[in-house]
C-alpha cells in the first residue's frame, strides 16, 4: 500500500504533479470543441472536461482553465457568438484533436493546422468538425468563476446533435463502440473503450 | 446523416432522454463516493460526474443532482462532516458498485448491501472501499448550486491518494491499466479501456 498526502503534493515536480493529478480522476470524456469569432475566424480545442448537467432540458458542463492559449481563445469566441460545438474523437482523429493543443498564434485556425475540415448547420454559429461521428450544438447559458483557481464551468444547452449513422439504440442509449468514440487519461493519453456489460436498474434485493 | 433539435428532444420518451443524453458526452469517469454522517452510519453511492479542477493545490469537482436518494444521502453526509471519499471501480466490483444505485432505507449502509468493506484512514472522516485498488480522500472546499436545475457542484481538495501497488509511472501519470479502472456511460454500461497511444506534448509544426 502506498500513501501519498498533502506534503507529498506539494513535493511533486511541477509536470509530476500535473501528469498525477490530471490521470487520477480516470478516464475521461474527451472532446474537440469549435468556436469562432465575430469575424467567423475559426478555433479547434481538445478538451476533456465535459460532463452531463441535466436532460430536461439538456446542459452540458464544460471547465475552461485559466491558463493555456487555446482555451482562452475558445471562451472568448464563445462568450462572443454565444454558440460552441463539442466533437467526439475517434482513432482516426486523435493525432489531429491532440495537436490542436499545440500553441499557435491567434490568426492561425486549429481547423487548417492540423488538417480537419469545419462544417456548418444551419442552426449553430460555430463549426463541427466535419470528421466526426456525433456531432453536438450547444448555445450558451451561463458561465461559473470559480474563486479558488479562477478555473470557469461554461454551462450549455444543446440545441443540436448529428450523428453520421443511426447510433442511438432502442432505448435511447448511444452505442459508442459502433460509432468509435475515444476516451482519455491525463494529458496525452488515448484509449479505445470495450463493454465489459449493460446492467439492468438496480433495486434493493 | 441524422440530425435532431431542440423539437426532437422534447417529444423524446423520459427515458430514451435520460439514456440518450447520459451517453452523448462519451465515456466518463466512474467512482465509488464513500461518506459517514455525525454518528458514522455510512454511505456508499456511484457516481459518474468527477472531474478535475486544478493539481496546486489538487481539487476535483462532482456534481450532485437534485434527484434520487442515494445522492441526497451522500451530499447530507459531506456536509455534515466536510470529507468524502473517491475510489476507483473494477471488473471485479462493477456489478457491486451498480447496486449502490438501488434505493436503499437511509438507515442501510450500502457497504453492506452491495457487500463491499469499509476501510479508514488515520486522515479522513468518510470511509473508503478496501476492495477499491485506488482511493482518493477528499476534504470540502465549498459547493455552487445551479439556478439552472438545482444540481449542485461540489468542490474537494485532495488530501490522501491511496495505492494498492505503485500506479504511478515515472513522470506521475497513473497507470490504469495496470490498476485495471473501469470507465463507464450513460447510467448502466461499464467498460474496459486500452491504451491506443501516448502522445507526445503537441507543438505547432
Amino acid at each position: 500500500m502506498i500513501i501519498y498526502t498533502a506534503s507529498d503534493f506539494e513535493q511533486f515536480e511541477k509536470h509530476y504533479r500535473i501528469h498525477f493529478f490530471n490521470s487520477l480522476t480516470g478516464y475521461k470524456s474527451v472532446h474537440l470543441v469549435g468556436t469562432q469569432n465575430a469575424e467567423g475566424t475559426t478555433n479547434l480545442a481538445i478538451f476533456s472536461s465535459i460532463f452531463h448537467m441535466g436532460s430536461k432540458p439538456p446542459y452540458f458542463g464544460m471547465l475552461v482553465r485559466p491558463t493555456g492559449e487555446t482555451p482562452r481563445h475558445t471562451l472568448a469566441n464563445l462568450l462572443e457568438t454565444g454558440y460552441y460545438t463539442l466533437n467526439h474523437i475517434h482513432p482516426h482523429t486523435y493525432k489531429q484533436a491532440h495537436q490542436t493543443s499545440a500553441k499557435y498564434p491567434k490568426d492561425v485556425s486549429e481547423f487548417d493546422a492540423v488538417g480537419l475540415t469545419p462544417w456548418y448547420s444551419e442552426k449553430v454559429k460555430a463549426p463541427y468538425v466535419f470528421e466526426s461521428n456525433i456531432k453536438i450544438g450547444l448555445k450558451l447559458v451561463e458561465t461559473h468563476p470559480m474563486s479558488f483557481n479562477g478555473t470557469i464551468l461554461v454551462v450549455g444547452n444543446v440545441v443540436e446533435v448529428i450523428f453520421k449513422q443511426p447510433y442511438a439504440l432502442p432505448d435511447g442509449m448511444i452505442n459508442l463502440e459502433q460509432a468509435q468514440t475515444i476516451t482519455s487519461t491525463g494529458l496525452d493519453v488515448y484509449a479505445q473503450a470495450k463493454t465489459i456489460e449493460r446492467l439492468e436498474r438496480a433495486k434493493p434485493n
